[in-house]
C-alpha cells in the first residue's frame, strides 16, 4: 500500500501538514489564514468541548454568549491590552453592499460607513467588562462565573493549520469576584482544570507554571499556562488563566457595594483554551501511519472490520457476532461503528482506520470465529492478538482503559526523557539545537536577559513552575545570581 | 409584591421585551443591534440545540465549522442569492488598527487594507460550496450531509431581541445528492424533524408548509417552513429548510461522475434554524407573571423551596425530605436545584421562579411534612395540589410529563381557535384587524396579488400547507379562480 503520510523522522512539518489534511481533520479554505474543520476534526473538538464544558459547569460556572464585535473606541480603554491586541484585527469599517453600476459584482456601500468601527473580536475582555457593569451592584452579584463558547480572529501573517489560524474556536472564561484571593483561586482552580483535562483526556502531560512578564497576557497581572511538549521537542502552550487584577473593572468602572456598604473595584480573572489543542493532540501522540487519539476522547472508540469470503453462512454467522458485540459496545456507551461496506477491501480499511485513529480494531473472519476468537488491533501500539468472543466487550473496554494510560504513560516518559537541566551556555545551546526539548535552566529575572536568549536562540521562558523548587544558581547568560530554574523552550 | 412585568393586554411588544430581559434571558449590548444572551437565555438554547443536534445525527449528519468570512465576489456567483443576501452586510475592509498619532486611542491603519473585502457571513452557502468543489468528485462522495453551528450577521435596521438581531445563533445544514429525488427528500424530512423538534420539545404546534415564489429563500428551487402562531394573533417562520437544486452546483461548478461515468452538477438542500426559537417559545407559551417553559428544554425543571420556621428539628427534618427527593429525581436526570439560600424570603422566591419559568415548584413546610404531604405548584396552570410524600419523586416526573403535553394541547386548541377561514375581501380585513391569526384564504396565485394584499392589510401568505385539501374558489381580492386556499397572517 502506497505511504499516505511523509515521515516524522524526514520533515516533521509536513508529516503534520499531511495528517491534518489526510487524517480528514480539517482543509484549507478560500479566505487567507481561515481553515475548514471537517467532520472528523469538528466530532474531536466536539468530545473535548463537551468534556471542558461539563467540568466548567461542575465548577459553578454559567454559559452565556457576547456580541461578536467591539467597538473601536472600547480596546483603547485598558492602556496595556490595546498594546498586546488592538493591532492585527478584522475590522468592519461598511454595512452594506450595492450593485456595481459598471456591472462588476457587487461593491462595498459608500454611503455605508459607520460611524464607529467595529472590530472583529480578538478576545472578549473590554465587551465583556462593559457589559458587567450593568449586571454587578453589590457583593450579592458576586462572584460572576461566565464561560463563553466562541469564534474569534486575530490577523495572523503565518498561520498553521489548528495551531494557529486567523478565526479560531475557543471557550473564554471571564470571572469577577469580591476579594483578590477569590480571583487568584479562581486563577488557578481554572489552571487546574485545564491541567486535568489534558493529562486524563488527552492523555498529555502538562507543567503547570506562570508566564514571565514578558509572556503575561495584554492586561494581565499574572498569567498561568499549561505547557506540553510535542514529539520534535517542541513546546506547546496549551492553555492560559490570566489573574486580571482590577485592571478591567477600573478601566470599565466596575464597582460593587461590600458588606459594609464600601464601594471597591471588582477583581478578574480570564481563561481559555481553543482548538489549537487538536494541533497538539496530533503532534502529541499520532505517528508515520496516522492520528492516535486518546479512546476518552475518540469520535470512534472501536470499529469492526468483517473479513467475509464467500461463504455465506459463514458471512451471517460474522454479522450476527459484529452486531451483538457493536450492541453490548453501545450500551457500555462505547461509540462504535461496524463497517461492512464491501465496496472496499478490508485492506484499505484497516489503512483508514489507522490514518483516522480509531483506538481499537476489531477484524472477524470465517476462521477467527471457528476458533471463538477475533482479532483485536490497537491503535496505540499496533499490537495485534486474538482475543476470545467470551466477553469480548468486557476485554475491549479494558483495553481502551490501557491505551488511554498507555499513551499517557508514554508521552510522560517522553517529557520526562526530554527535560535536561542545563547549568553552562554552550550546553544550553547544544541542548537546543541537538536534542531540542525542556531545558531546565537559571535565569537572572530580568526581561532583558530573557530577550536576548531568545535573540541568539530562538527558545522562550515557556514558564517557572508551580511549586518550584528553591535553588541558588548562576544566569544561564549573564552568570547573575538566580534563586530557580525556569523551563525553557522552542515552541509553537 | 411590585408587578414586575406589563401585561400582555396592555401592550404586548413591551410585555415580550420585559420578560427578555426581567426573565434573565438576554440583554442589549454596546454593539447596535447586537444582543447578549444571558445565562438562563443561553442554558435554554443550549438544551435546544443539544435535542437538535442529536436529531441531526440520527438522521446522518456530521458536524464541520467553514469560515465566518466570505470574500465578497462569492456573493455574485449565484445570481439570485446575491440579490437577496448580499446588501446588509458587515464588511470587513482592514486588516490592522494602529496608535493614533495624535493620541486619539487608536486609528485603522490605512496600510492595511485588503485587496478584496470579507463579508462576515449572512449564511454559507457560498463558502461552502466553494469548499464541496473540493470534497466531491464522484458518486461515492455522495451524499454529503453536513450542518454547522455557528453565529451570522445580517445587518438589521430594526431589531427585536432574539426575534431580529444583527448577530445570532444558528445552524445551517448543508448537504449535496447525486439526484432531484433525494435532494427534495432530505428538505422535507429536515422540515419534519423541524416540527418534530418544535411540537415535542418546544410544545409548539406548527404548520408544515411551502412558501410562495415571492417568500423564497435566496436561490432556491422551493422553500419548506415550519409556522407557528404568537398568542397575540402574529405568525412566526420557525424554521426553513431549502430544495436548491443546481443552482449553487452550477455557480460553484460542483459536478460528479456517476456510476456510468457520466458528469453531472449536484443537487442541493440547505436548512437552519435559529436563536429566535428562543422568541417563538417565550411568545407561545408565557404569560404576565413570566416565562411558561416547556419541560423538556426548560434549564430547571424542579425547583425545591423550604419553608422553614424558627425550630431547628423541623429545618433539619425538611432538608433531609428535600435532599432525598432531589437526589432521586436527580437519578432520574429531571434538573433540579434545592433553593436553601436564607437571604431572600419564600415569596421573593415563588416570584422569581415564576419569572424564570420553572414547570415545578415544591414547597416544603414543617406542617407539610407533619401531614406527609408538600405543596407542588404547576407553573403552566399555576394549580397548587398537595402531594403525598411517598412516591412523590413519580408523581412530580409524571406532572412534568403533564405540563408538557397540555402546553402543546393549550397552544394547538389557541391555533385551532385562532384560524378561520375566509371568502370574501372584506371580513378578510376584519378578522386580520380584529382577530388576527392565521386567515385561510383563497389566492389567485399570482406574486402580484400576494403583493397588493400586503400592501393593502400588511399581512403575507406564510405558506401554502402540506397535502393542503385542493378545492375550487375564488380569490380574496381579484376573484380569479383558485384551486387551494392559503395561509394569510401578520407575522413576525
Amino acid at each position: 500500500m502506497a505511504k499516505i503520510l511523509t515521515n516524522r523522522a524526514d520533515d516533521y512539518s509536513q508529516w503534520y501538514n499531511d495528517i491534518i489534511l489526510k487524517g480528514g481533520l480539517a482543509d484549507y479554505s478560500a479566505v487567507k489564514g481561515c481553515m475548514v474543520i471537517k467532520p472528523h476534526g469538528y466530532a474531536l473538538w466536539e468530545n473535548m468541548r463537551n468534556e471542558l464544558d461539563r467540568m466548567f459547569k461542575e465548577t459553578g460556572h454559567q454559559n452565556a454568549y457576547f456580541p461578536l464585535f467591539i467597538p473601536k473606541s472600547f480596546l483603547s480603554k485598558e492602556a496595556a491590552h490595546v498594546e498586546g491586541f488592538a493591532k492585527e484585527c478584522a475590522v468592519v469599517t461598511h454595512y452594506r453592499l450595492k450593485n456595481d453600476p459598471n456591472g462588476g459584482g457587487v461593491i462595498v456601500d459608500p454611503d455605508a460607513k459607520l460611524e464607529e468601527e467595529l472590530i472583529v473580536r480578538p478576545t472578549s475582555e473590554t465587551i465583556i467588562w462593559n457589559t458587567y457593569k450593568d449586571w454587578i451592584q453589590s457583593y450579592r452579584d458576586l462572584p460572576l462565573l461566565i464561560n463563553q463558547w466562541a469564534n474569534v480572529v486575530r490577523w495572523e501573517m503565518r498561520t498553521r493549520l489548528f495551531l494557529r489560524t486567523t478565526e479560531f474556536l475557543w471557550q473564554e472564561g471571564h470571572t469577577a469576584h469580591a476579594t483578590k484571593e477569590e480571583a487568584i483561586e479562581e486563577t488557578t482552580k481554572m489552571l487546574e482544570v485545564y491541567a486535568t483535562f489534558a493529562e486524563e483526556f488527552m492523555a498529555m502531560p502538562v507543567v503547570r507554571g506562570v508566564k514571565t512578564a514578558n509572556e503575561r497576557f495584554a492586561g494581565a497581572e499574572d498569567t498561568y499556562c499549561i505547557e506540553a511538549l510535542m514529539q520534535d521537542g517542541k513546546a506547546l502552550q496549551a492553555g492560559t488563566s490570566h489573574f486580571l487584577g482590577q485592571n478591567f473593572a477600573k478601566a470599565f468602572d466596575v464597582k460593587f457595594q461590600d458588606k459594609s456598604n464600601n464601594y471597591d473595584y471588582v477583581w478578574a480573572t480570564s481563561w481559555g483554551v481553543s482548538t489549537r489543542l487538536v494541533g497538539a493532540l496530533v503532534m502529541a501522540h499520532s505517528d508515520d501511519d496516522g492520528l492516535i487519539l486518546p479512546p476518552k476522547i475518540a469520535p470512534l472508540q472501536v470499529v469492526i472490520v468483517p473479513i467475509f469470503n464467500k461463504d455465506v453462512e459463514a458471512q451471517a454467522k460474522i454479522r450476527k457476532v459484529a452486531e451483538e458485540l457493536m450492541s453490548t459496545l453501545k450500551q457500555n456507551n462505547i461509540r462504535v461503528k461496524f463497517d461492512d461496506d464491501d465496496n472496499t477491501r478490508s485492506g484499505w480499511k484497516f489503512a483508514e482506520y489507522e490514518l483516522k485513529g480509531v483506538p481499537v480494531r476489531i477484524a472477524l473472519g470465517a476462521r477467527d470465529l471457528e476458533n471463538n476468537v477475533a482479532e483485536v488491533a490497537r491503535r496505540d501500539t499496533k499490537e495485534k492478538s486474538s482475543l476470545s468472543l467470551d466477553n469480548l466487550s468486557g476485554q475491549v473496554i479494558q483495553l481502551l482503559d490501557d491505551i488511554q494510560k498507555n499513551m499517557y504513560n508514554k508521552a510522560l516518559q517522553f517529557r520526562n526523557e526530554n527535560t535536561r537541566k542545563v547549568d553552562n551556555w554552550d550546553e544550553f545551546v547544544k541542548v537546543l539545537d541537538e536534542q531540542a526539548g525542556f531545558v531546565s535552566a537559571h535565569w537572572d529575572g530580568t526581561p532583558a536577559t530573557e530577550e536576548k536568549i531568545k535573540e541568539l536562540t530562538k527558545a522562550t521562558i515557556r514558564c517557572i513552575p508551580l511549586n518550584n523548587p528553591q535553588e541558588e544558581g548562576k544566569c544561564i547568560l549573564t552568570g547573575n545570581p538566580s534563586k530557580e530554574r525556569v523551563l525553557f523552550a522552542r515552541a509553537y
